[in-house]
């Protein structure tokens, strides 16, 4: 399970295909892609806050769901157009408003259906602050 | 089962402790509260599209994650802060750019969780776009 | 959405097809089939208790992975063979050691696959013991 | 996060609190207990087959379950009692009629919550046939 997209091309595809993500500011950047696995990182703003200067439920399960779908992309190339079928997300720990770092791994990547999990973390080695899982459909190619 | 707060009530918490999720605009009202239920509505605007004018997951999450919320908030009255430990969701189809609902039903209200159960239609009686479920945590009274 | 398939073919299928439901005597079930809907009642014995005298989770999701199946074998007939690919429970309630019934409905029935939804209760109209979604793979046609 | 039991002592409790997991022969046994986590192995019989030679998801789950249980148990001591809240699994790959290993890590170990995350293989290093998280809440000590 090579890579077939450069993180440069990750981010020229996604801008392209994808500019809502970037309506609040570039907040998301992938910052490291390898066989099977990709990492981003997300900025959060004041839009994402919650309570208690923490970091919404909504904000991380859309850094999941992006980084999920940029490491698909990373390994089947730009021309098919995954979609999100269901997600599973366990919030473990109360996040500071700082930067918050998704850690991929594809667990299947199959001709119909792709599954990831995700580690959501503030500190490299750092406990977790959130876990999730994805599966996206993968159009007929 | 019966809840202890209004609509109005529900409304003024919300916009006190929560003001974040009017950002963008008053988004979200509670349509409904009845015994161990709520239902809302959410008004999407361009910053919650994806491509082929559809509405994104995060969106969808957000939504499920405010209704359950509100539902607990319903029956166990303003005082105790619950927290999101668990969202697991459905997409079940592409939702057009148009409101959304969400009805929401307490499938348990425990003294530490909460379950709930949320089904996002687009009109009433339709089929369903998405369908979740939620674990709160609710914190000793 | 319109069942094809009797109670009578669905058990005649299943003994058929899944032996391996019955290996410890008949403890399953259907009840009653309807447009989108399938119920199933569940027999424990003592290989499915735990300490307290109740039912294991693993029992449970045995339970809720044969309805949800069933409830796809009834509207799609016995040629395919569709396949768990995902399911999320939440345990409610301890329940007793008693029949169990399973109510599911069809979230969505698409031609590559079909979300369930599953409500355990251990009495009609009684409060839920588990809630559980599955979803399964159809194999094309 | 330092395991408080050996292996040997949580088979002694295991044993003794929950005789039924052992209900076919010993098919369940833990083979590694590390910091935060902690490695079982699952001997399948004929009862827990699906058509095409294959172990069935419930099987798989109950593995899972029971792992998880083993891996909190590992940590907290033989005092507490556990019980399972939620499980999410994705069904990856086929398994064949072979010992099944699952690999367990504690993402969280609070005062009230346990989350655990499990991967399936049946090799090791081989490619995952399933990955479960699973949640359990813990009874105030």
């Amino acid at each position: 399970m090579r890579p077939i997209m450069t993180v440069e091309e990750i981010h020229a595809f996604l801008d392209r295909e994808f500019p809502q993500i970037h309506v609040d500011g570039r907040a998301l950047a992938v910052t490291d892609v390898r066989p099977g696995e990709l990492a981003m990182r997300f900025d959060p703003s004041d839009r994402h806050l919650r309570p208690g200067n923490t970091i919404s439920g909504p904000s991380m399960v859309m850094l999941a769901d992006v980084a999920a779908y940029a490491v698909i992309l990373a390994h089947i190339g730009p021309v098919a157009l995954a979609v999100t079928t269901s997600l599973n997300i366990n919030f473990l720990r109360k996040p500071q408003l700082a930067p918050l770092f998704c850690d991929c791994r594809l667990l299947k990547l199959g001709k119909r259906l792709a599954v990831i999990d995700c580690l959501l973390t503030q500190q490299s080695g750092g406990e977790p602050v959130a876990h999730a899982t994805a599966t996206y459909s993968i159009p007929p190619r």
